[in-house]
């Protein structure tokens, strides 16, 4: 794992979250601290902190900084206070569904709580948002076991995008199966996307990757083709912002090009997702929203000078969909859903409330 | 057609090579004077003139620049230093068959005049490049109307890179089309691929296509699969760089990436290739040289800041080869080939054999 990287957290005394603005990064390591919805919602929407169960994480405790100094003196004034800030958060981004279900799951606690003086309501919204971080840490080390299974030594894995550490509690989705490989002396090969407009994986996972001295080889977007053909990828490991019931996944733009690319080469194509990513609600990849974002992230943000026209028209979705059956297998922490998807992952979900009940 | 833009020609004196410095588009439009093959070979090596037919031209051009104020009183020693000259001119980029292409012919020239007095072979030489360039400019159009054969008013067509009129002495290859087509009236819909690492989509046919007025949305590499899922692409144009003899295609990198998408979503895939960017001496892909070039044209170049960590591992390809069962067609000024292409291929180059000899 890489040394010092804290994405998010509260601080000791509950009074703030902090995380390492991401937009800075390679270039700069400053952690910002966030104490009102306003700067959390910012955050967020301007991915200075990003990665689905990031996202997820922050918004749970940007939703319990949020309500914490509320005055209201009985349940329902507080409930009102909570749903607003909730509403509010809700509207960062509309893509990964972390963010829905971990402001849902606030909910869920607060109404547990109904009968508690408001005092006792925020400690266990703390809690709460404190328990979302710590159970995303254990299913990425959960996540990374199943998906090494898949693996074997010196194999050459490629990734898109910013599934590690930085987009997580700790070790991340699909880079969590490369730092267990890591040490245990696995010694993989790993290509990372440098994933336009953002460069997050030129920018983030290259960065923590390289960090945690894994053999890692940046390329741009359009040479996986060429290194695939290369005969260098033996698997491609991909995190997500949301699955549907039928294993549609969104992701980041440029995913379901990656696993068609896989296809064609005959290569597996891991999808991670921890259960808190998959939406049983949302029938197919077509019900989900995918966001679409300015031009100027394409044309000028990052560099010296604008990159295009003045002017030019640009398409920049910030996700797309890869079909379930390009997709060889889900990884979760309760286990890996194989096709057909829509039964895979409907028992995987009753494995996980058998394990809740026993727990 | 695009105004104004001039790639590459010799001024009327014959004394140096005009080009628009490729690099600086679109934020400025600076022609360059190259006058000694240092500087064309400099001008071709960074991309100042680009795409293969204009770097074919360039390099002719460059040829009877560097010839032309030879002191050789014979023609031995005239051929010598012809020679040096041409070998060096050779070196400037592996991939684009046109730079050898081209050279060849000025020597072939140069020894049919070899009996003339050396003046009288500098003007033939300064002929033969000029030849280069109007015979580039007729192809093109007889491309752009073969390929827009295959076209219908409103659909919409993606691109990969520049093969437009700054790629060419006119017209370009795989813009032609677009061009003849906004002349009649067609109406089409286009999408440049922003093409990393150096942007020749953004960059250059954003611009172009703006300028002459057409419908253009930039796209980055990896929403092509997104844009062919929405069903906004009904063709898929790119030019090439080397076209093998079983019809294996180098192109830009990024190129093969497209034609896998085209081909999962069932769109046709079309290559406009000049035929001298047919390469029948080199018999599959795999025999043709792909160029690498510098990690920082991946991690800095551009940017305001570097957008990768110091020292990262860079795999930079500037090409990659499209394997012919990908390739719906190729299209060349003297017919569209059609697949298997070892023999529509061969039978293209007869039919061009055959009018050479009428003419």
């Amino acid at each position: 794992m890489p040394k010092q990287i804290e994405p998010v957290a509260l601080d000791d005394a509950g009074s703030a979250l902090v995380i390492v603005d991401q937009t800075l990064i390679p270039n700069e390591t400053r952690y910002l601290r966030l104490t009102t919805p306003e700067e959390t919602w910012e955050a967020i929407r301007s991915l200075r902190v990003r990665g689905a169960p990031a996202i997820g994480i922050a918004a749970a405790m940007g939703l319990y900084l949020g309500v914490k100094g509320s005055e209201a003196a009985d349940f329902e004034d507080f409930y009102h206070e909570f749903r607003q800030v909730k509403a509010y958060l809700a509207s960062a981004r509309p893509t990964a569904v972390n963010l829905f279900w971990a402001l849902d799951r606030m909910e869920a606690c607060l109404l547990r709580h109904r009968d508690r003086p408001i005092p006792e309501i925020k400690e266990a919204l703390r809690a709460e948002a404190e328990a979302i971080r710590e159970e995303d840490a254990r299913a990425n080390r959960t996540i990374g076991e199943y998906s090494l299974s898949l693996l074997k030594p010196g194999m050459g894995i490629l990734t898109h995008c910013n599934a590690g550490a930085l987009a997580t509690a700790a070790y991340g989705t699909a880079l969590a199966p490369i730092y267990l490989g890591q040490e245990r002396g696995y010694n993989f090969r790993v290509f990372a996307d440098e994933t336009r407009p953002l460069l997050q994986g030129a920018r983030l996972t290259a960065y923590e990757l390289m960090q945690a001295g894994v053999d890692v080889t940046l390329i741009c977007d359009n040479m996986a083709s060429a290194v695939m053909k290369n005969g260098w990828v033996d698997a491609v490991f991909v995190g997500c912002d949301r699955v549907a019931a039928n294993g549609d996944t969104a992701n980041k733009i440029g995913t379901s090009g990656v696993a068609i690319l896989a296809r064609h080469y005959g290569i597996p194509f891991y999808v991670c997702a921890p259960t808190s990513t998959i939406d049983l609600r949302c029938p197919t990849g077509a019900d989900i929203v995918i966001e679409e974002r300015r031009p100027e992230e394409v044309t000028e943000q990052w560099y010296a000078k604008r990159m295009a026209p003045e002017g030019v028209k640009v398409y920049n979705p910030a996700f797309d969909v890869t079909d379930a059956d390009l997709i060889t297998a889900i990884i979760t922490e309760y286990g890996i859903a194989r096709p057909p998807y829509t039964e895979s992952l409907k028992e995987l979900f009753r494995r996980k409330e058998e394990a809740e009940r026993r727990a």
